[in-house]
């Protein structure tokens, strides 16, 4: 994960637009603590504070804009649902990662047990799917149920290809359209779903919320080489400290005659403590990798601003078409 | 958690009126392991074919045929979604505390890692929210939630006070009506709901379920110290070992002048590997906290049975009253 820039996020015109609306949605996040046994209404309490940009809700929001100018409480309901679900995914993530900060915070993980970590988690889930079905929408619900499936799916398979490092492009989409990009189009077309648009608008926005997740997650793999570990909070080269196989590396491997040599050298670099997975990196970066996995994400962000071209017109569609580039140009 | 003996459950009326509805839960749930991951579809086979007694879908159905004689799809989907989240929730309970053992079988916790059990609970759940909104009814789905969280608080609540010998009785009903009257009353209530139940119906079954939950979690305490460990299929005196209190156990205590004599006794064992707990089990066991615990568990049979008084006559309303009996008497 990342740290957007904060000069970067006041400019996004998305969150001027439902500034308001995400107000409601932090209330509403919060209001899971009240009435909770109360180490957990803490715990939750910090997590919420410790914020991140909130562009999974926006997106749910612009989505229901486009079609209803005036928000109402399904809108702030769903919003929250997505916002809650990713959450939650990402507790037991920085469980099963051992991850102890995460957004410039320390998570739940560094100072819970691993059992309650798992409960949190789960209970995140539980407020997730109350809020789902708070929009009174059965197929939202449906599609939550289906993209948390998917979700945990796509993880499995990353915990269990971990260090598997011939790979093919395909296992990278799969796995990134399930840890992302699933969670991105379930926002925008269940928002679509819920504002009473049409199946071919829903459809729109699907591919709109996938195509622009996909472009967030190959981004957010590249800043694990190339990011400036400062902004990122983190050191560069997690990914492949963790086993995981992303597109610069896998684009890498294909510019060597012998990609064996590398993956014996990094097998060994890992029994090592990573003593060496800092010149992989540095290999990676300067081996043209970087720009063609860019080069993907700039593809898929033009595709995600061609998926909107049958929607309304007017300033959330203008909000929406200007999260493309966003995703592709930050650099942490 | 126990396993029935086999010849008692061919006996119960509910099984067998709801025998060809609960293959279809069985097939039901099954087809979540088709298409899955393949190491995770497998972990899904074993886990069901473990088995348990499937009387929480046997609850969901029979609740619904006290309204609607034929059974559907929807029923079908309720009881496959009551008995997966309680296959997840299993899951996770066998991680946190390590269980290796359940039904006589290994748990998923003995044969993977933290975080593919983890990801597989959550896979469970997912696929259980998945099975309610396949109900069609948004207020199902919402009782499924509110369940989800209800558990998870409950649950938490449990690790926090994990060795905290001297608890209020009232924790303790809390605390099991978090852990399994919750989803029991979830189980009759919403079959009600979806069977198109009066109000008054849905909250007689509630009840029921709620009253039938509590006296059989406290039956499944009493058996942690009373049980056969050859039919148990695991040590008496696991909930003092894992720092549980529960009814017996808490009873016991107030027949002491000085409590606080066993309190370090218990300390001292637990850290001594649980050398020691055998003695205190006994202790327990002789001291007639055991009949207390049972004779409140037949007051809230009575209760449930009670509760189904003003629902409509006939074969499941037979089937159901039978069961407050059948959850008090059982040996393991």
């Amino acid at each position: 994960m990342f740290l957007v820039e904060w000069r970067m996020i006041r400019e996004l015109v998305i969150l001027e637009l439902v500034r308001d609306d995400l107000k409601k949605v932090e209330e509403k996040m919060r209001s899971i603590s009240a009435g909770a046994y109360a180490p957990l209404a803490e715990a939750f309490l910090q997590l919420l504070a410790s914020g991140g940009k909130r562009l999974r809700p926006a997106l749910a929001l612009g989505g229901y804009g486009l079609f209803r100018r005036k928000s109402d409480a399904s809108a702030v309901a769903l919003a929250a649902a997505v916002e809650t679900l990713h959450n939650a995914t990402l507790v037991h993530d920085d469980l099963i990662d051992g991850s102890l900060m995460r957004r410039g915070g320390i998570t739940l993980n560094a100072v819970w047990d691993k059992g309650a970590t798992v409960l949190a988690g789960d209970y995140l889930f539980a407020r997730a799917a109350g809020f789902a079905a708070e929009t009174g929408n059965i197929r939202v619900v449906q599609l939550f149920a289906d993209t948390l499936r998917i979700i945990c799916e796509g993880e499995l398979r990353q915990h269990f290809s971990s260090r598997q490092w011939l790979q093919d492009r395909e296992s990278y989409y799969s796995r990134i359209f399930a840890k992302t990009a699933s969670l991105f189009a379930a926002a925008t077309s269940s928002a679509a779903m819920l504002a009473g648009a049409s199946a071919a608008q829903e459809q729109a926005l699907y591919a709109y919320g996938r195509h622009l997740g996909t472009a967030f997650q190959i981004v957010d793999d590249v800043l694990d080489y190339t990011g400036d570990e400062s902004v990122l909070g983190k050191p560069v080269g997690g990914d492949l400290r963790q086993g995981i196989v992303t597109l610069p590396f896998f684009y890498y491997l294909q510019t060597l005659s012998d990609p064996s040599k590398v993956v014996d050298q990094l097998d060994s670099a890992l029994k090592q403590n990573g003593n060496g997975v800092a010149e992989i990196v540095a290999s990676v970066r300067i081996s043209g990798a970087i720009q063609r996995a860019l080069s993907e994400a700039r593809g898929l962000a033009d595709q995600a601003r061609a998926d909107l071209e049958s929607l309304p017109r007017g300033p959330y569609l203008e909000a929406l078409a200007e999260l493309p580039e966003f995703v592709v140009a930050r650099r942490a």
